[in-house]
């Protein structure tokens, strides 16, 4: 019969008071090699200690753990260039908010800060129509509540206007759908790009938001299941705003009114992006206007 | 401009001196709704502290997050029913290991202890073809070691032999490869199901397996390019060991002569389950021979 003499793993020392192999994520960390990057080894080296302290702690078994890779799986396999599941079940994690906040607070240490960030969201598109100011995003929805928005790029140093800013914007149809979810949408429906002039100022046409749930088909959805929480987000709108010479910033701007502003199933509300729609009188195009100003900060300021 | 009188989410009163919102985290946590069960709360709740503290306590940039993203949609991308990079990529951070260590350890408290497990790795297949005791389950290969295998099924606590025990066992060819990777190999080739009789025993033949590099092409071959780790797991032959009335137990045996015997890179070898290999003599069909018994352990013993 297989005997075992000298000890492989030096568990036959291990100390009988601890339940678990004291010694077994030590040894999985050490397994990196000198290569390695500093980070890498970093970065790692926490996330194996992390994810091992969460399955002692917690007792995970055999099949929880293969629950949790059969989700991880099913999520990489609905996802492709129109969806990204993965990122949902970050965002439903709240992690996505988390390294945005991170991200940002490395950025600006300043205590005259830029306009906040939030999440990009999985369903920001590339190359959006670029089109002129005063233009409308919106196409063939009939029930929408129609607004305009407007405002200013300023260097958030100076002040200045800053011209040739661009405002990548997206939105959800009052059926709280994108158009890359919605056959019935035409493509690059309520998304645009507007370039700033040297007044650094925008205006264009768009719906006032809906709120609406994130995908509930997938994992993420069965996530939010286990949790008991509700999959909606409050309404909002997206934007990416760049310009030459500035750090691009990535950020939502959220109604107040919405039912969900206090409890958003992602976790991206910060309160300097809670904007209040007001009514809009005398414009046969919109019943409600928004005014907002974006401050970038400048890649000098750094 | 976008005023914001009343604080949204409390941020307003944060501690200055915490560099990120210390609220976060928690209110993450706390939209976990009454109906989740206690376990999916206590889990996740877990998981969502340990990961944000993670991103916390490495500073975790967005860029660096949607890299991890990338690679676990990617990995669910490459699963199907014959590979799955899920797992895979868990194995490589030991997490399998880890599992099941807790799994066996919470099944097992006693003293005197059945068969010792081992991660089930991501390359069983069910329904293997049931064998006849002392068949072989190697066809067409003609660079292998082969191995007679044999020994006993008993009941841990009463050293009984156990009648009508399945042992289902699985290894790769000399080159490396399971069956299912490798299209020169007849289907289900070095897999099978042995039954034992009324005395417990089997015997079968196979091959003294061979060190090998788990799948190099998907997220978890970069994951340990990044780390600077080899891929090699050292020789080992797959068990699934059930019967009637006793806890099946899933486990391998290591061959202790193999070069990556202490360093795993799915971090799965134990002391209990290094085994040698020994010459056998006058058997034209073998020039090694493996002594091992499967100690099982009764349901009513729990």
């Amino acid at each position: 019969m297989a005997t075992n003499g000298a000890s492989v793993n030096g568990n036959a020392a291990k100390p009988s008071g601890k339940k678990f192999d004291p010694t077994f994520t030590q040894r999985v960390i050490d397994a990196t090699g000198p290569k390695a990057t500093p980070r890498i080894r970093q970065v790692m080296g926490s996330a194996i200690q992390h994810i091992h302290d969460w399955a002692r702690e917690n007792e995970i078994t055999v099949d929880e753990w293969m629950a949790g890779v059969d989700m991880i799986n099913k999520a990489g396999q609905m996802s492709d260039e129109k969806r990204n599941e993965g990122q949902l079940l970050c965002d439903v994690l709240g992690l996505e908010s988390l390294v945005d906040e991170i991200t940002y607070k490395l950025a600006t240490d300043a205590k005259d800060q830029p306009t906040a960030t939030a999440i990009l969201g999985p369903f920001y598109r590339h190359d959006a129509p670029k089109r002129a100011m005063g233009d409308t995003i919106v196409f063939g929805i009939e029930n929408g509540d129609d607004a305009l928005m407007f405002g200013q790029v300023t260097d958030f140093k100076t002040g200045k206007p800053v011209e040739g800013a661009v405002l990548d914007v997206w939105h959800t149809a009052p059926n709280g759908l994108y158009e890359q979810q919605d056959p019935d949408q035409p493509d690059f429906n309520l998304r645009g790009r507007f370039t700033t002039g040297p007044d650094g100022k925008y205006n264009f046409y768009c719906l006032r938001p809906t709120s609406y749930p994130i995908p509930y088909d997938g994992p993420a959805g069965k996530l939010l299941q286990l949790l008991d929480r509700h999959p909606f987000r409050p309404a909002h709108i997206h934007f990416i705003v760049s310009a030459p010479g500035y750090k691009p910033i990535v950020t939502q701007i959220f109604d107040r009114r919405d039912k969900y502003i206090t409890n958003d199933s992602v976790f991206a509300v910060k309160d300097d992006l809670v904007v209040d729609f007001v009514p809009r009188k005398g414009d046969p195009k919109a019943q409600f206007e928004l005014a907002y100003d974006f401050k970038l900060a400048s890649y000098d300021d750094a």
